[in-house]
């Protein structure tokens, strides 16, 4: 059974990033679910053009490079052997820089890929590209089995019949959330959802695979969680997190933040799902990266505002470790303030 | 001079509802300013419906209101004196009634003019049009007069070129505090407004009137007041509130509470301007409005979530006196916790 049996359709494989009969497909996430559109890639740079424009996002630009890889070996089919390592080594060169921000993860499932092509007995195309599929396949199922561990840890928090608030996408992290929670018997979890503007991440990707999985799910947006918090009666709030520095702050989605402290005015709790860092031990070494500002001056691509009127874009927010009750890991549940015990085997 | 005198566009008395020709033009604020259209009415009936449509919305329905009492003295220029006076009685009804919410307030300025009709020496229906618009700016401009005192003294709390934080459309009291600036010579104040979904009325009707005049804003998504309330030095947070119930709990458009406890974490002030009710002594009396949740779900008009998804919209929320730094009324400023002594002379 595939692990990602029994999950939303955008998060099954298929709908992710795909590669078959020549070409990978990728899921249009700037426009789901207000129409199902996926962006279909002839050659690898394709692949790496539509991670660089935004198709897909979250976990999603690891599978598209990996599958880009196997798009790749495909292309190397009428090559000699010689020129098709040339060819690999440029695609995985390439694969690895299609955004900065994500670049050192890119770079172990690119050059991983590359590694089987260069290690792996192979006679035909059709074997190489076969080899480097399962590798694919392998790779994202490696990383979909410990986000379970994670959902599991979550799905246990839950009170039964109780009432989670998300925040932004924590994409495979909610579909494992709801598939344990069926396990245990607690189906009738609700879900709150705020709409995360600019992008509707939360609106359009978070509420759509809760609806998806057969749960009650409201969306609200990001001026109510406050409000929304105490009114609903919320057991707990969780995101995940683009980066956990070692002193235990929490780098996410912009209204991470504000929901986490309004959470500690209501005494809610706050767990937030990923993985410490090693390298980033305080926030001085993080930068908030800016966005271009005219997203939030626009509404679905239109402009809502006279000209004069500027914006801020923070993509990202951070939230202290005060007001965190938990990081949840594959490894277990650690306090913010403990996270060399993270690194301690 | 009048009061209107160097306020932003929208807040100009012919931009709000005014009589004119035959008929009153009314500034379309469900689409302004991405469109600057109005709706002409021929008939009193045609602003009640234009009222009871949100054509205007905050303080515009009220000159809406006396402009229809003028609309409707002028349909009346074929008639007998006594017909006029049925058909004066019918209009001020059906204006007190266009909407649930105000019609105390609706009541009095239709009733009032009715009384101009009724005690006012006339002979032309020009002069009886000439009556009721006079009481129609009139009653404006005191309504003007008041809001000035207000806008003057929030202006007064602002340091030198500091930082406010806005929310939702406090109508003319942002114009007042603008203007005051200027008075005071603190014209380079920069204001952030927080976009207030789902209608977007800081993006839309608060960012214009302070970009019209002359001051640097920035809109943000409503996602993000936690982060920047401190990233970008915000002095103050105000805004305008539906209620203001006895003992001190401020009921606003939804957002005003998040945004006043990430204040009081943040220790930043809020100052909410509006006039204590005495009817409602406390919450308790108070229902908080649900409206249609699809305009959560909707952004100018497309729906953007999977079917199954549902939402919640609760219209205002409710800001407890611990909160709120002071009451700013047109008598003075009062400790949310004294607003007894607003009702003393």
């Amino acid at each position: 059974m595939r692990i990602d049996h029994d999950l939303a359709f955008m998060l099954q494989f298929e709908n992710v990033a795909w590669f078959e009969d020549g070409v990978v497909k990728i899921l249009d996430r700037r426009i789901y679910p207000i129409r199902t559109e996926y962006v279909v890639c002839e050659t690898y740079k394709d692949v790496v053009k539509a991670i660089q424009d935004m198709v897909t996002q979250s976990g999603g630009p690891y599978l598209a490079a990996s599958m880009a890889m196997v798009l790749a070996a495909y292309q190397t089919r009428d090559m000699s052997r010689e020129d098709c390592l040339v060819f690999m080594e440029q695609a995985a060169y390439d694969i690895t820089h299609a955004r900065p921000t994500t670049s050192s993860r890119m770079r172990k499932i690119a050059y991983d890929a590359l590694d089987v092509v260069k290690t792996q007995m192979w006679n035909t195309n059709d074997e190489l590209v076969e080899f480097v599929k399962a590798f694919a396949i392998d790779e994202v199922s490696q990383r979909y089995a410990r986000i379970e561990k994670i959902g599991m840890q979550l799905a246990e928090k839950v009170p039964h019949d109780g009432t989670i608030m998300t925040q932004c996408f924590a994409e495979t992290v909610v579909g494992m959330i709801c598939r344990h929670l069926k396990t245990l018997g607690n189906e009738n979890v609700k879900f709150i959802c705020p709409e995360t503007r600019p992008y509707l991440q939360g609106a359009r990707l978070t509420a759509s695979v809760i609806c998806d999985m057969g749960f009650d799910v409201h969306v609200i947006t990001d001026n109510m969680p406050g409000y929304i918090l105490k009114e609903k009666k919320v057991d707990l709030f969780t995101s995940a997190s683009d980066m956990i520095t070692l002193d235990g702050h929490i780098v996410n989605k912009v209204g991470t933040f504000q929901i986490a402290a309004l959470c500690h005015y209501h005494k809610i709790p706050y767990y937030v799902t990923g993985t410490p860092s090693n390298t980033h031990k305080t926030m001085d070494t993080v930068k908030i990266e800016e966005r271009n500002p005219e997203e939030v001056l626009s509404h679905l691509g239109t402009k809502v505002t006279m000209d004069g009127v500027q914006a801020y874009y923070p993509a990202f927010d951070v939230t202290p470790p005060s007001l965190c009750s938990g990081v949840i890991t594959e490894k277990g549940i650690f306090s913010p303030y403990d996270l060399e015990s993270y690194f301690k085997d």
